[in-house]
C-alpha cells in the first residue's frame, strides 16, 4: 500500500511503501538531506520534524515530534517539516576570485564546443535535400563535417527548423550536435564543477569570451562521510541510483540560485566539464565501485565516456555533453589530475609537492620529468565534517579565531557576520594554531585546563573549548539553528589530529620512497578549498604543512575546479590532462613500509621531531610544553 | 480515474483513463490491433468483443457485444476478447528461399560487426590498471583501437569480467562496444528486416558465417492503409509514439515465434539491419515525418542515425545497433536502395527497369551510368490491403486460381490447404487473370454476368465473384473466420485496377522523361513479396507489368530484405547502398506532365492501347471482347 507523504512549507507530496524511511521519501520528492554517515542514524544531520496524518493547512502552532529521517520508518500519511532549512549554499563572486589559476581573461583559440551561426536556404522545387542535409552542408562550409546527430534530435530537427525560419545558433561538440537554437540567442555556457567529497563547487562560463559569471558552493549530498563510506553505501539496495542522484540534486541545488542571479537559464548551458576524485566519478556515472576498496584497487575506468546531461537528470541543455577528468587509479582521481594541469606543474622543472587539502587528500610529487601520486585519505575533518559543529565554508561559518593570552576573550570572524552556526576549516587551523600557541592544547591532542582559559568546560564526551556561548541562557548542544553554542570538543581535535598526521605522513612518504627529504623540496602547490586563501602559519604550526621558507609556497585556491573550467573553455587543456594522467604513477600508501612509521610520528602537534622538522615553530612552542 | 481493462483468453490486465478507446487500452497492454483505416472506424479490422465488468472466471459462453476498438470508448472495468485471435504470422524456411539474390553461402570478409574472443589476464598487485583500460589493451592486440563504451555499459563492466573470469566474447561494432557474453557463447546473430508498408519480413543470420537460419513474416501493425495515411495518423496526438512502438510490436510479434523454433534467445542477436521506404523509416525512429507530405516533400533526413535497439524496444541484445538504408527523397526508400544494391542493378551496363510491386510501388530506371526512380504509391491492393477479403501471404490465403471456361467450377490453391480465409496477391492476379481470360471481367472493370458464370451473383455492393461458398448455408458475408465465404468485388477490382494503373503509369511515365521506350529495356528485375513466385503471364495479361520477352525478366523476390540481409554482413555492401543512394535521381510523379495521360490511359485491364503495348495479350483476349 502506497503511503502518501508531504513536505510542509512546500508544495511537495509524494508516495512511498509502508516501511520506507523519511529519508527516502525526500529523496523521492527531490529533497536531499544531508546523511554522511550513510543512513545508520549516528551523525544526527538528518534530523526533520514530523506529524502524523496529512496537513492541508498552514503549518503554524501544533506539536512536531523529531526524527531522525533515515532511521524513521513510515508507518501511515504523515507530514514532514524540514528545519532549519537547508542551509549551506556560498555565492562565489564573479571572476578569477575563486583561483588564482588562469585569469578571466583567459581564452584560448581551441575551445572544444564550437558555435556556428547559420542562415540557412529553405527547401523549394528544386532543393528537396532532407533537413540534415542541409544542416550538414551548411556546416560543412565551416569545416565541421559529417555532423553526427541522435535519433531524438533528428526528431524534432523538422519542426525546430521551421520554428526558428531556418536562421539557427548551433552548437557542436566533436562532430556531435548538442542543439540548435534561435540565430540571435545568447552566448552559450558551459559549466565547470568541482564534485567534491564533502563540498560541491561550481562555476558558470561564457563560452564565446571563457569570462566567469559567478559562481556557487555548496555541500555534497551523497551518503557517507569519506570515499569508502560512499562505496558502503552505494552497494546497498538501490545504493548507487541514490548517490548518483544525490551527486546531480548537489549540483542542481546550487545551479538553480546561481541561474536566477545572472538571469541566464539552465537551457543555455551546453557544457559541463566535471572533475571529481575516482570514487566521485564513479558514483556520478553510476559505475561500479565495488573493485575500488578490495585489493588490488582497481576502477571501472581512468578515462570516463562523455555523457549527456539530460541522461543524469543534470538541470541544464539536455544534450549537453558531460566530460570527466581523466583519473590515475582507485584513489589517485581526476580532482588532481585537473588540479596539476591547471597549476601546470607537469610543465615546471622544479621538484615540486603538490598538496589538495581535501577529504580524500591527495598528493602529488614530480616535476616536467616524472610525477608519483597517492591518496592520504584524510578524512573531512578540515572540511568540517566529523567534528562537532564542523560545517563547510558558508554563511554563519567561524572562518577565523585569534587569541593572544589563554585568559583572553576569542576574536571570531564569521562569514557574512553576525552569530556563527559552526565552524569551517580555516577556523579549525586558526584555533588549533591559537590554542596550541597559548599552551591550551597540547602537543598531543589534550585540552590543558591549567592555563586558566575561561572558555574550556567539561561537556557531556569530555573537555571542549566554548568558541561561542548560547543566547538567552540556552547553552545546551541542540545549535546548528544559528542562536546555540559553537564549541570544538577534545573529540573533535582527535579527528583533526589523525587528518592532520595522515597528511604529513602522505608526503613524508611520498619523498621517502624516492630518497628525497623535504629540503629537497623547491615548489608547493597547494589547493584546496579553504575560502580565498590558507594561513601558512597556522597550518605549519599545526603540522599539517612542512616548515619550508615561506615563498616556496603557493596557494591556487581550488585548482580542481581551475581545471575543469580550463578544459571546457580549451581542447589542448583536455589533452594536457590526458599527458598528467599517464604521465603519474599511483602509489597506494596503505603499502608502503614507510607509511604507519611516518603517521605514527605526524600524530602530534606540529610532530613528534618536532626539534627537526619544524625548528622555528618549536622555538615558539617550547616554553608552553617545557621542551 | 483509471479504469482497470481485463484481456480475456490471455494475463493481460491494463488501466486507462475513462474516455479512452479500447485500441489504446489494447495498445497499452501490448497488444496490437490492425487499424489500417488509421482509427477512422471505416475498415473493421480491429472489431472485438467485450462484456462490461472484469471476469476472473473461465469466459465461456455469456453474451459479448461485437464492438470496433478504435471507437468503442471505456467508460467503467471492461473485459476485451479478442476473436479471431491474431494470425497472419508466416514462417519462412530456413536457406536462399525468401529471395535468389545471393544464396545463404555468400559470406564476406569485411562484417560491419566484429567479434572477439579474449582470455583477460585479470588484475594483480603490479597490474592494477582499470577494467575498461584492460579491455581496451586487449582489443587493441587485435587492432581495434580506443573502444567507445557508454556509461551503462561501463557501469556493469567490473562485474561482467568478473562473474566470466575475464574469459569473454566481446561484439563491436564501428569502435562501440556492442556486448560482452561468456567465451563459448554461441555464434551472434544479426536481425535483418524488411519493414513494408503492409507486411514486414524478417530473417536472423549467423554473424561467423552469414547463414540464414530462418524467416517470418506478418502484417505491419501501424495505423493507415499506405504511408500518407500513416503520416496522417502519425500527427494526432500521441500518434508517433503509437506508430513508433507498432512497427517495432510488428517486428517482436514475429521475433519471438521464430527464436522459439530456432531455440535461440533475443539477447544473442547484436545487430540489427532495416530496410523500409522514407516513411516507414522516419516513423521506426520517431522522425517528425509531416513535411514529408507537404510540398516541396522534404524528409527530416535520407542517412538515419544509428540507434540502440534497446532504446527502440526491440526484443534483442539492448545495446544491438539498428542500422537503417539510406532513402533517396520522400517517396524513394531505402527499401529500393536496398533492392538495387542486392540485385546489383547499379553494376550493369544493361538498360534496367527495377519494379518492387510494394503499396508503395517503387519503380527506378537506368544501368551502372544513371539512374531514376519514383513511387507510384499503388496502393496495397496487390498485397490484399483494401480487397474486402484480402489478406497476406499467410496460411488460409488462396494463392492461385484456375477457370478454363466461365461456366466452369473453379480450382483454388489455398496456402497450407483447407478452406480459405481470403485472398491475397498471387491469388489476386490469377484470378483478374482468368476472369478476363474467360470473358467474365471486361477490360474496362466491369463483371459480365452474360457468359455463363456460375459463380457471380448480386451482393450487397453489386455484382461479386464467389471464391468460395460459405458452409452450411452461410453465406453472408461475416467471414474472417475461416468458414465463410471468399469473394471479390466489382470494388475490390476497381481498386486493383487503379493500382496496376498506377504502377505502369510509373514506368512508362519514367521512360517517357528520358525519352526511351518498353522496348529500349533489357532487363527488368522484379521485386515484391508474392510468396516464392509472381506468375509472369498473369501480371502481363493484366497489364501490372510490361509486354515484353520473358527472357527479360528477373523475379528477385523481397529484395528489401535481401539488402538489409547484405548490409549487416558486409560493411561493403553499405557502402555500396550509400553510392546507389547517392546515384539516383528521385521523380515526383505529381510533377511530371506526362504522369496523368499514362494513369488514365493505363485503367484498362490491359491497357487502352493494348493492341500496341499488348500486342500478343491482346490477340488472345480480342475474341471475348470483339475488338
Amino acid at each position: 500500500m502506497p503511503v502518501p507523504v508531504r513536505f510542509a512549507d512546500s508544495d511537495l507530496k509524494t508516495e512511498v511503501e509502508e516501511g520506507a524511511t523519511v529519508l527516502e521519501a525526500a529523496a523521492r520528492a527531490g529533497l536531499w538531506l544531508p546523511a554522511p554517515c550513510g543512513g545508520e542514524g549516528t551523525c544526527g544531520r538528518c534530523q526533520v520534524e514530523i506529524r502524523e496524518g496529512l496537513e492541508d493547512n498552514r503549518l503554524e502552532g501544533g506539536d512536531w515530534e523529531k526524527v531522525l529521517a533515515c532511521r524513521k520508518q513510515i508507518e501511515g500519511p504523515l507530514t514532514v517539516r524540514i528545519a532549519p532549512p537547508l542551509t549551506g549554499l556560498l555565492p562565489l563572486p564573479p571572476g578569477p576570485a575563486v583561483s588564482d589559476v588562469m585569469t578571466s581573461d583567459f581564452f584560448p583559440a581551441d575551445p572544444p564546443l564550437l558555435i556556428y551561426r547559420l542562415r540557412l536556404t529553405p527547401p523549394h522545387a528544386d532543393d528537396k535535400q532532407s533537413d540534415l542535409s542541409r544542416l550538414r552542408q551548411a556546416l560543412s562550409r565551416h569545416n565541421c563535417l559529417d555532423l553526427e546527430i541522435e535519433a531524438s534530435q533528428l526528431a524534432q530537427l523538422p519542426r525546430r527548423l521551421r520554428e526558428l525560419e531556418w536562421q539557427i545558433q548551433v552548437t557542436v561538440m566533436n562532430g556531435r550536435l548538442v542543439d540548435i537554437v534561435p540565430l540571435e540567442s545568447p552566448n552559450p555556457l558551459a559549466l565547470a564543477v568541482d564534485l567534491g567529497t564533502t563540498s560541491v563547487w561550481l562555476e558558470l562560463l561564457d563560452l564565446s569570451d571563457g569570462k566567469i559569471l559567478g559562481g556557487m558552493a555548496g555541500p555534497n549530498l551523497q551518503q557517507g562521510e569519506d570515499v569508502i563510506s560512499r562505496i558502503i553505501a552505494a552497494n546497498k539496495p538501490r545504493g548507487y541510483e541514490f548517490q548518483q542522484k544525490a551527486a546531480v540534486a548537489s549540483i542542481n541545488q546550487l545551479l538553480e540560485p546561481l541561474l536566477r542571479a545572472l538571469g541566464r537559464a539552465g537551457e543555455e548551458i551546453k557544457l559541463v566539464s566535471l572533475a571529481g576524485n575516482t570514487v566521485m566519478s564513479h558514483l556520478l556515472q553510476g559505475l561500479n565501485c565495488r573493485y575500488l576498496r578490495l585489493a588490488p584497487y582497481v576502477p571501472a575506468a581512468e578515462n570516463f565516456p562523455l555523457m549527456q546531461a539530460g541522461q543524469l537528470g543534470l538541470a541544464v541543455c539536455p544534450h549537453a555533453p558531460v566530460m570527466l577528468m581523466p583519473a590515475v587509479s582507485a584513489y589517485v582521481g581526476g580532482d588532481i589530475v585537473a588540479g596539476i594541469m591547471a597549476a601546470e606543474m607537469h610543465q615546471s622543472e622544479a621538484l615540486t609537492l603538490f598538496i589538495d587539502l581535501g577529504t580524500n587528500g591527495e598528493v602529488a610529487l614530480g616535476n616536467n620529468q616524472w610525477m608519483m601520486a597517492a591518496a592520504a585519505s584524510a578524512g573531512p575533518a578540515f572540511e568540517g565534517g566529523g567534528i562537532s559543529m564542523g560545517m563547510n565554508f558558508a554563511p554563519g561559518a567561524i572562518i577565523d579565531f585569534r587569541l593572544s593570552r589563554p585568559e583572553d576573550e576569542p576574536v571570531l570572524t564569521v562569514l557574512g557576520g553576525g552569530r556563527a552556526r559552526g565552524i569551517c576549516g580555516s577556523g579549525l587551523l586558526a584555533l588549533l594554531s591559537h590554542l596550541l600557541q597559548t599552551g591550551i592544547l597540547e602537543p598531543g591532542g589534550r585540552l590543558n585546563q591549567q592555563r586558566g582559559a575561561k572558555r574550556l568546560r567539561e561537556g557531556e564526551g569530555g573537555l571542549e573549548y566554548v568558541l561561542q556561548w548560547g543566547e538567552d541562557g540556552h547553552d545546551d548542544h541542540d545549535g546548528h539553528d544559528g542562536y546555540g553554542p559553537v564549541v570544538v570538543t577534545e573529540a573533535d581535535i582527535q579527528n583533526l589530529l589523525r587528518a592532520k598526521g595522515a597528511m604529513y605522513a602522505a608526503y613524508a612518504t611520498l619523498l621517502g620512497t624516492v630518497g628525497l627529504r623535504f629540503s629537497d623540496v623547491e615548489q608547493i602547490i597547494l589547493a584546496g578549498s579553504f575560502g580565498n586563501s590558507l594561513n601558512l602559519e597556522h597550518a605549519v604550526t599545526i603540522g599539517l604543512l612542512p616548515e619550508l621558507p615561506v615563498e616556496k609556497f603557493r596557494y591556487v585556491g581550488n585548482s580542481s575546479l581551475s581545471g575543469a573550467r580550463l578544459a571546457a573553455l580549451s581542447t589542448g587543456r583536455i589533452c594536457a590532462a590526458e599527458r598528467v594522467k599517464a604521465g603519474i604513477t599511483s602509489l597506494e600508501l596503505a603499502e608502503q613500509p614507510l607509511y604507519m612509521a611516518n603517521y605514527t610520528a605526524a600524530l602530534f602537534f606540529p610532530h613528534t621531531q618536532a626539534e627537526e622538522l619544524f625548528p622555528k615553530t618549536w622555538r615558539r612552542l617550547k616554553n608552553n610544553f617545557g621542551g
